[in-house]
């Protein structure tokens, strides 16, 4: 019913001398990056994925974009944009070759406004930065994916990125009040508003918030800043299982306590870092979980005594408080060790981001133990309770059980599904996920977002191959 | 750039009997009403707008949506959604005739899950009846548009409603997690998720919320429930002037206070409804605050207390605590009045719906005494201080009047937009208000946007003639 999105017949054209030329005239010698050994960092990002850039182009500002972006549709190559390249689902590979176009140093936060609450950035800063900036003034910018100190704001929007503090604060759509892009065609627009509410026309700046860079490439981002909470405490619990975990977590939440961060870990994680917790016994514990609040000093103190006593009703075996920075900082080390030590022993490392609806959490994680054993491989399951996002490590030692691995993650995916969960909740789908992307959505909401991808992107230029599955035979990218 | 959105040679087919027939055989014989007289409200909403519809379809399933949709793009007459007409810029009033789809009867709870946070409801159910529902449960819906006990939930979504408590919750958007929607095409599509995070996909769910029902109908919502707040307090502050009051919001928030609801009233209103207040001279002041804080009741408690300092500091002339039901009710009520007192009054009406920057909101109310004297109007400015959403009423009491009063809501918009503003916060623009569309999106942003329209209804069958400009001569529309 809808029109085809990309023309089977069209190839994309090789860089040949002639069109590095126009766009050097275009955007400047001082952007080029042709040096393969300079590029080979911008062929990857945090997956297991690349692909060869044959021009890196680095941009400072946006008229350079619409030059490049023009020059794109006029000789038909393809232009990946990409952040600080610490996606996991291989978003910015750049597959069919073209440019990559790097918002690195588009890095300048143009305004943090105290009296309107309100930031102005462009992509390439460090949501950290942002973070500290924001804090610097009383305010408060709580988006805190796990590469918090390494990606940018632009890629954060790119795949609408959350973390741990998404709990209760959203993730990073819920921080874009506006922002300018670069349609694919060179025209710059503003979507979206300065201000803390608006519904003129459609919703075009949420639409490209999580579109993968498939739609425009973002240049400049209006956020919401709130204020700035004036403390912050941590509580760890262990539990025997993970069903009075997870008990646990929806009597607290069910309580009315809205902790900015409310994480497990499974019985298997606990086994490779238990040895880093202050419990004896926690490599054997069946799950912990490890829980903040924050507010004003006096009520979060409160707060967290009455979501202690809630995991001791719950059957936690132990319960710590973590009151002072310094212990609160080791708390997250742990949490962060995970995902090192896990890649560490794994020769294939999988890192999935499926969300189950909270009542069946523990439920879903029990069944793994069977998946395990049929495919031969380990999964380890640890994130966000509180808003049921679970990432799973599924890793294996061999090689060659790949295909195996593989066929156990479709597997998982449809059990996901058939739970009424969705098979990312922050990553995207990038090329890793995208031939699941089926799995979850309707042939004809697939068609529809190709058409809408086609509205944008008539020739297919902007990030091709992602998100959607590509033609047949078209696929250039390989596994690092 | 864009293909033509709309063809002008095309015309809407007359609803001939053959016509109603085939309809009458697809959607069933109760389903019908066809009498004027009982079709009469069905052609307006609580704009002063409104027009005649041929024949009103009011459904209770999703199958009958599909058989009707697919008979409006075989035959070529207009269908027009509407929940329960409660909205305030014509979004529901069927211009171009047609059938009107009514909602009202889709209006089941599906399920208030309390183990999953999560609601499942049809687009008939009344807002207030869903609040109920959660509360039941030890839930809340926030979302709270001053309709909220007549207005339906996906008319709530078709605009993006909000409310006063939006300055700590968020609009309707912020609650939509998944939904159904038929699509104009007459496929059925399910949109995001059930869980709580979802980033599979463009985001169409919510690309529909704020669509004002122009891309497709929506027939289930899956809707975020947030605990019940344990209690409530509300807070009522009188000033000198709408400077001091502002600067006290500004304070309020940026202390780290977040109220659930931070309303204002100017001075044209005072002298409307001042006689309700509890405060002697209310009527002379020059701006009055609402204030209410939820949570536990003892931190509310300290809560409200420090934010009535914060306003005395600010030059609050009086603070009062309402803290019991009744009180509370009554200050509500106050509220409420303004708008009907206004009503009452006026001969020309025109509520406005504009956003400003908080930093800007007292700057901007001021420069309203130039234009109301330039352009012999009142303009009484109340609404949602915390988040800067003003509601402007804008009368005359001379019917002549009405196009001088154009020619100043128009100069007031620019403005706004001048100011970093945007045109509507919370009603949409419907017919009301898309003459002044272009003000705020470039003719790139509208151009995109209807060719997003085109890609879901290339027959141009669902609700024509609303969010951007019609064709010219086709808009058979006019003021009652």
């Amino acid at each position: 019913m809808y029109p085809e999105a990309f023309p089977a017949s069209k190839q994309y054209q090789p860089l040949n001398e002639s069109i590095v030329d126009q766009i050097r005239q275009a955007v400047g010698e001082d952007a080029l990056i042709s040096d393969p050994e300079r590029m080979q960092p911008f062929g990857q990002d945090a997956s297991e994925l690349s692909a060869a850039p044959e021009l890196v182009v680095e941009v400072t500002e946006a008229a350079q974009i619409q030059a490049l972006l023009r020059l794109a549709n006029q000789h038909h190559f393809p232009v990946t944009p990409r952040g600080l390249g610490t996606g996991l689902a291989g978003g910015a590979v750049p597959v069919y070759g073209g440019v990559v176009l790097s918002l690195a140093r588009m890095n300048r936060i143009l305004k943090v406004d105290e009296r309107n609450f309100l930031a102005l950035v462009e992509p390439g800063v460090i949501t950290l930065d942002l973070q500290r900036a924001a804090l610097e003034k009383g305010l408060f910018y709580p988006p805190d994916p796990a590469s918090l100190d390494t990606c940018s704001i632009g890629g954060n929007a790119a795949t609408n990125a959350g973390g741990p503090s998404c709990v209760k604060y959203g993730s990073t759509r819920d921080y874009v009040l506006g922002l300018e892009a670069v349609l694919p065609n060179g025209a710059l627009i503003r979507a979206g508003v300065l201000t803390r509410k608006g519904v003129v026309g459609y919703d075009l700046a949420h639409l490209l918030v999580g579109s993968e860079g498939t739609l425009a490439v973002i240049t400049k981002l209006f956020l919401k800043l709130i204020p700035r909470p004036p403390a912050v405490t941590t509580l760890v619990a262990m539990f025997v299982d993970l069903v009075a975990a997870m008990r646990a977590v929806r009597a607290i939440l069910l309580g009315g306590h809205v902790p900015c961060a409310l994480e497990f870990l499974d019985c298997h994680c606990l086994r490779l870092v238990g040895d880093l917790l202050p419990f004896a016994g926690a490599r054997e514990a069946g799950a912990f979980l490890l829980l903040e609040v924050d507010g004003a000093a006096d009520v979060i103190q409160r707060q967290v005594e009455a979501v202690g006593a809630i995991c001791l009703e719950n059957e936690a075996v132990e319960v710590l408080l973590a009151p002072d920075a310094e212990k609160r900082a080791r708390m997250w080390q742990v949490r962060k060790q995970v995902s090192l030590r896990i890649e560490e022993q794994a020769v294939i490392y999988i890192p999935e981001d499926v969300v189950l609806p909270l009542a069946l959490i523990a439920d879903f994680v029990d069944k793994l133990a069977d998946l395990e054993q049929r495919y031969q491989m380990t999964i380890y399951a640890f994130g966000h309770a509180g808003d049921g996002n679970i990432h799973l490590n599924i890793v294996s030692t061999n090689l060659e059980d790949r295909q195996r691995v593989e066929e156990g993650i479709e597997e998982i995916l449809g059990l996901v599904l058939r739970m009424g969960g969705t098979i990312s909740g922050e990553h995207g789908i990038g090329i890793a996920k995208k031939r699941f992307l089926p799995l979850e959505l309707s042939e004809e909401s697939i068609q529809l977002q190709r058409a809408i991808k086609r509205v944008f992107d008539p020739n297919y230029i902007l990030n091709p191959g992602k998100v959607f599955h590509s033609l047949e035979g078209m696929d250039r990218c390989c596994p690092v």
